[in-house]
């Protein structure tokens, strides 16, 4: 059934996810893919409500365990309206953030038990585990200088030690999952960090048609 | 630690839980103990959000594996800002509506896989299982009988053999835990109900005193 192709881009706010987000878009467009492009939390009118929970500084008591499971109950949405029927249809599907989000920064960052956040998350995604995943990698300290901290959200006001724990994640992430995830160095033009994604999607997108 | 009672009250709406659960705080009281009584989905500002989703019937495309990761969210917040510490402190918990209900509603109503929802809300409820739980019996058709079904929210909206397969949930999740859960027939005077349920509990909690 599923024919299309899931791309997911991973990384701390500031690593230029969306950036590289609307290149990619543009690339599989000019090859002739019909894409689908979202990002979470939201994505899906429940997704989006939820999403307003999650980023809202007004919930700062919110523990790392509800965290986690709103962002997996707003991932199964996403799944069943949107990435799933994509995927099904053939499209090429690019998601801003997903699964290894959760992993990095409820599990790493938050520390909870990371068994416990996979197999959660498995059970949201419902078997659309994205085909490739790059993760921006950058320096916390870089991320954060990059954004206007008076506009923060409730995740990014997180401290420093919470970000490099989620930086240490992402990159075990890598390590653990090395089939499907690659690290990118974010700290470069955006032309050098597209040029090294696109070496390593392009082929496989570019063979699907 | 943990050094006071946790008693829930399951069943669907309509079968009479709220005025059961007035009636218990006040027995409590009068022996002497402090009390916290709660609801869910909600009961803290996290959750009381996260009801505000889960009850609205405009989101009716949600999917049941998305409404079980939303109540173990409301859950978990409970548990750590409301249960867990009263019954540190001793208190009596009652709680109308817990675990039980996701098993019976999403797990039996929603045809989810009984195991995923069981084990997300052990996690959710980090140890604070109910010392004694309390279902109250309907069949459906008089449960939805005694609602105006003008008001009716999303999860009541739900087809009546839906609401066939939580009774049978519940029912079943009595068979699985004796230990912990007794069933009332609910069809009958409130004072009737009230004294099958003191009986099962109240030598419990005035073993406590």
């Amino acid at each position: 059934m599923r024919k299309g192709y899931f791309i997911t881009l991973e990384g701390p706010d500031g690593a230029g996810k969306t950036t590289q987000l609307q290149r990619l878009l543009t690339f599989a467009q000019q090859y002739g893919f019909e894409t689908v492009n979202t990002r979470e939390p939201g994505g899906t009118p429940v997704g989006d409500a939820v999403r307003g929970i999650l980023l809202d500084p007004q919930y700062g008591e919110m523990i790392p365990l509800t965290e986690a499971l709103l962002y997996a109950a707003s991932r199964a949405q996403l799944v069943h309206e949107v990435i799933g029927p994509a995927l099904d249809a053939g499209k090429v599907v690019i998601c801003d953030r997903f699964i290894d989000s959760s992993l990095a920064y409820q599990a790493y960052g938050g520390e909870l038990d990371f068994d416990f956040v996979l197999r959660t998350n498995v059970a949201a995604i419902n078997g659309y585990m994205p085909d490739q995943t790059f993760i921006l990698d950058l320096n916390p300290k870089e991320g954060l200088a990059r954004r206007d901290a008076s506009l923060a959200d409730r995740m990014e006001q997180k401290s420093l030690a919470f970000h490099q724990r989620v930086r240490e994640g992402f990159l075990a992430l890598a390590t653990r999952f090395p089939e499907r995830i690659i690290v990118i160095a974010a700290n470069r033009p955006v032309e050098d960090v597209f040029a090294s994604i696109w070496e390593n999607v392009g082929p496989a997108l570019t063979a699907l048609r």
